[in-house]
């Protein structure tokens, strides 16, 4: 069996052999020095963190490291850690990895995803383990379309209680991620006679397509700083991200909230509130969700993909009474998590570990947070930080003079892979150079190395 | 070590599996033929004369011939000995009709579920930690749209092994469940212009109800003792179940398969093979896949729903080439299963547990429908059983006067659940009153109890 393991955004193949960790530790090493995707100069973590994040003892990564030590693959400098070797440049740079994505950089930070080596691996094969142990064989059957009742009785109560969302077990419905999500919203729109849906100005460009896709004309309302301008709105329907304007960072207003609200109750229109990232907050208490301010109005939609991982596909909606019924008949057409994962997750909730993870995290993001604005303000002072209040990614705006695709240019060829605001813009609103910086994404030993070359590329 | 054979010329290599001197010869045979080694028309040596040629049992080829006649590969002209049938130059099942709640009766002999309490938890769990356990963080990031790599090449080597499927990797795509699967084929089609399809005119009411909601006209196909009338058929694609017709039971015939080959090649159409209990075969070898004659006309889907349980939502698609594009495409605006539940599954295929599972299960089943017909045939002699070779469900033939309904309502009064065949119905055909039995669903336990109930009705 093939084992895949990452080192600064390196994926390293092993195959083990038998149980000889330290042996395929060395082997993958050496390969990638060897074809060049450990590049000379790359510092490698310490061992006691990357044994951490491998799983593996510190003395095996310790002693991984001797060997190629000895065989003049890498370099140990006293006091400095450990490092790929000056060598001939034999090596090249083969792109025959078996990467599965374009994360080809050493260093990612573009926004989206978490960090992955923090999935609570153990806490969820505990809670599965529990779930699958206590499942009555009928549980095991053809599912709810709506989604297991644990699961949603689980989410009811952890929604009002740390979102604030105004929720009954009746109401939830579980998805596999926020895509289906948002097309099985669209479609229940479109049963109740909706067939145009308003976008904010920037986000992803592949919620728009999924809108289309699904047969609804789609416009674009602008975004200001207090969020998205609710006083251009008009349609059947308008999807936002209250908590935190992805990639724009503002918080919708007060006074917009209730606007929004006026204008949904006013017109029989539909708000779709995208809670991608409200559990992180740092300076305050989270802001609740919208939708309490008007149930029947509001879908409020929820993920596990930054909390947890994207690659569980766990979302959950919280319908309208007048969209229930269409949208479990578009869930019937296409189909949910498995009941295994949906009994884990409930087991993970009811047991305390999800809300104990979270507050984890919540203090390792807002420390990475406050490395990046104390050094970005220290290093690269002429580039403003905003949308700094929650959430995983920050905006960078850039110095007068830089370009967005130089900027994204120059780190790539420091091996950071970068995105640039434009890349999420859906609307004719024009925003001045910015970078949208995910510090969610590297895994812990890889974020210093990864903020440093950022602030090296912005201080030019 | 290699063997050669040699017919009419042709020179058959095979590496005999152990001791499967059968199953070697049929696939190389089969190999032979698909890679036109063995040309339309050539006669095959007399079993006898081949027996004696390569020092194994008549019988043994007489068996190998007749799997493949079965199969469409070859065909037996009555006194004048086997040929290479005639065709072109050349992959499920699955009933999804979410009845999870009603399942309410103590005993249940309806149809479209297994045995839920033989799902293999504890190969499950030890699967999923080491899955889990070996995955690398980035495998928990955003999915692939076709599944986890892993997966597929397990999902493509069993799927040749076992289900006689043309496949690689790259042609697989993992969904959640059929339902899921075919609303992406659905789509698929549209995208290349095929807007109406053929369901057979008894099957899941369900499946038209998704083709219909996906944008297709439907029609039907009439279903008699050789499978699909495959020359009334018309229009852009077919929805068959060739392994097991769902529910009359017949298998498909080897000229309707040539047939509907032949059809869908003349027409440029497509045929949705829909496998899903295709693995449970008691009375001779597998039928192999249809999808084998015809890789880029026919859509090959297979199910874990029959073989471990629905609650997984695991299925999987074989994609001709021509449709890969645009179901992939489709795939994107849903979600599929999550990464943990995909390596799971191809940790469970690659250690051989799954494969296990299935024969311990081809025991049980088989001898749960040897008790069924040993029993009515016993007690309620009036009943004729068929549709008894494969897969979970046998059909029941009412006795002369006896009503579906009655006998249904009779049922419930002795809290035993059954469907009657017209619950089925979804064309005009009109089949005489039966009843579709699931021998499948009851728990071992309650499986006496729920036989005897059935005679005693049946008896009135």
């Amino acid at each position: 069996v093939q084992k895949r393991w990452a080192i600064s955004g390196v994926d390293l193949h092993v195959v083990p052999r038998g149980s000889r960790r330290r042996a395929g530790l060395e082997a993958a090493l050496r390969d990638a020095v060897r074809a060049g995707r450990l590049a000379t100069g790359v510092r490698l973590p310490p061992s006691r963190s990357l044994a951490a994040d491998l799983g593996v003892a510190r003395n095996t990564v310790a002693s991984a490291y001797a060997q190629l030590v000895a065989e003049g693959w890498l370099e140990a400098r006293q006091g400095s850690g450990t490092w790929v070797a000056a060598r001939a440049p034999a090596a090249k740079r083969t792109d025959e990895n078996h990467k599965d994505q374009s994360r080809s950089a050493l260093y990612d930070l573009r926004p989206g995803s978490p960090d992955l080596t923090s999935f609570p691996r153990n806490d969820w094969l505990r809670a599965a383990q529990r779930a699958l142990r206590g499942a009555s064989p009928d549980s095991l059957g053809y599912p709810d379309p709506r989604g297991r009742l644990e699961l949603r009785r689980a989410l009811a109560d952890y929604l009002a209680r740390a979102r604030g969302v105004d929720v009954a077990p009746e109401r939830v419905l579980v998805c596999s991620g926020f895509a289906q999500g948002l097309a099985i919203v669209a479609a229940a729109l479109k049963t109740e006679g909706c067939d145009d849906v308003a976008v904010e100005a920037y986000g992803h460009t592949s919620h728009r397509t999924t809108l289309a896709a699904c047969g609804l004309a789609t416009s674009t309302v602008d975004v200001d700083e207090q969020g998205a301008r609710i006083d251009a709105l008009d349609g059947g329907a308008v999807l936002l991200t209250p908590a935190h304007q992805f990639p724009l960072g503002p918080t919708l207003g007060a006074r917009r909230r209730l606007q929004a609200v006026e204008w949904a109750r006013a017109n029989g229109a539909f708000i779709i509130e995208d809670d991608y990232d409200g559990e992180f907050r740092y300076d305050r208490q989270p802001i609740g969700a919208l939708q309490a301010l008007a149930p029947e109005q509001v879908v409020y939609a929820g993920t596990a993909s930054k909390t947890l991982a994207p690659g569980l596909r766990l979302a959950w909606l919280v319908m309208p009474a007048s969209l229930l019924e269409p949208a479990i008949a578009a869930k019937r057409l296409t189909d949910g998590p498995s009941t295994v994962d949906q009994l884990t997750m409930a087991h993970l909730i009811v047991a305390g570990a999800y809300d104990r993870h979270i507050r984890r995290l919540r203090l390792v993001y807002r420390r990475r947070r406050d490395r990046l604005v104390t050094l970005l303000a220290r290093r690269a002072p002429a580039a403003r930080v905003g949308a700094e209040g929650a959430g995983l990614h920050v905006l960078v705006h850039l110095p007068d003079g830089a370009t967005e695709a130089a900027t994204v240019a120059e780190a790539k060829a420091r091996a950071l892979a970068l995105d640039g605001l434009a890349s999420y813009r859906v609307g004719a609103q024009c925003h001045p150079p910015a970078l949208v910086v995910g510090y969610g994404t590297p895994p812990e030993h890889a974020y210093s190395s990864a903020i440093s070359r950022l602030c090296a590329v912005l201080a030019g």
